[in-house]
């Protein structure tokens, strides 16, 4: 086996063998990242959730900072960590070395409405793995590809419970009876940057976000309906299944929470 | 970047970033595989379930016979197929060009019989990667770890709702009542090669099988629990939390269905 090469992971990294690992993306927006302490914190928490090696904080700033330096507007910076090579079927060894690589894409639009449909793929709320942003992420795939089969632009994921959890790349919120609500991260609901990013900034406008677990008609009852995403900020989420949700305009006080 | 390199995938590999893609892993005897046919079938089954091109079998076999050739004794071959590359975000490009290679690495010791400890992860079965043997296989890895923490040697995974699925790595049997119970693949089970042995070879000697959904305090009261798996057969569970488990022989019958 020759030694592992550039832009490439050995074939023994479990990473890629069994999802063990951990990604961030996140927004640079001429060469500066956003949110990059926000990210590299909930990295951080990641590895002490899976039994990592403490994040080298300093290191994976740098990968960032070094992928994402002299690009022009906007550009999403994707950094990956993963457990490192070995250990024997599904035991890590004795002294992990984590591997971790950053690479980067052209960022998605942002703030596009989106249309969603309901994913037949449940979200599992019995895992730790549901609250982080895990090398193990086929069931998004899953769940994204049938929002593109429905004709959709994304998916709606409940829960094994069948309450609302989130789409497959985005944290969901919707505003009913003059206050904002969103699934509580117990559903089996990644504690998105830009979802804390709201809470924030609504609690300092006087707006109490409720963290609920509820289900799916809960939305067709909503004044507006939202998805939250590092790379897309807030994007208004138009239509459910086919049916029209609210349009009451998303008001200054959310915008300007992924503002930057 | 360099083009991909000998034992080694790129960074924008699907599986590797997603988790995008299945395994399978089989036990080779000097060099020779065993249940080849079985394992190439549920890989190709996962691939159309994953919406992936069609399994190139006879490349994947002989990736697999490569790998264990010349080898002897018992040895543990595995074969990983990703997505491919590239994609933008969640999305797989329009013509997904799948990446496969084998691996090799010493086999678990067969038959020895194991403690369980329930794990706090639970099995999925609102996803249909829960069926099969994918990439996304973080849950399985917290699982065990748990167990080792535990002090014992394999997880118990329950369910969402509550029902007995199986072990980090292996498939679950009970005998009670002069019957042999597994769960359901519905309760969000991995179709196991050596399942599907036990049950057919019981079958032959006029055992029926009852696949069911049913709680953990099924298994206090069996006369006999196992757990079967390619690399390591049937193996006796001898005690669940601490708490030993019924000892009722296994049978020939069992035995016999793994022998190859």
């Amino acid at each position: 086996m020759t030694g592992p090469p550039d832009r490439a992971v050995p074939f023994d990294d479990r990473g890629l063998t069994l999802g063990d690992g951990l990604f961030e993306t996140l927004l640079a927006v001429d060469g500066r990242l956003r949110d990059a302490d926000a990210h590299l914190a909930r990295l951080a928490a990641g590895c002490t959730t899976l039994g990592l090696p403490a994040l080298d904080r300093a290191a994976a700033l740098r990968l960032m900072q070094d992928a994402a330096a002299g690009s022009v507007g906007r550009m999403a910076v994707r950094l990956t960590l993963t457990a490192g090579s070995g250990g024997r079927g599904l035991g890590r060894p004795a002294a992990p070395a984590p591997r971790m690589f950053a690479t980067t894409a052209p960022a998605p639009a942002p703030a596009a409405p989106v249309r969603l449909s309901t994913s037949t793929v449940r979200r599992n709320e019995g895992s730790p793995a549901s609250r982080l942003k895990t090398l193990a992420y086929l069931d998004n795939v899953l769940a994204w590809r049938e929002a593109q089969a429905a004709d959709a632009d994304e998916a709606l994921m409940l829960n094994g419970a069948g309450a609302v959890a989130c789409a497959s790349a985005a944290n969901i919120f919707w505003l009913a009876d003059g206050r904002l609500r969103t699934p509580a991260l117990a559903c089996g609901v990644l504690a998105g940057v830009t979802r804390a990013a709201v809470i924030a900034e609504a609690a300092r406008r006087g707006i109490l976000t409720e963290e609920v677990s509820a289900g799916p008609e809960t939305l067709a009852m909503a004044d507006a309906v939202f998805l939250t995403n590092s790379l897309t900020g807030i994007r208004a989420a138009v239509s459910l299944d086919g049916r029209p949700l609210g349009t009451a305009p998303l008001t200054g006080v959310l915008a300007s929470a992924v503002a930057g």
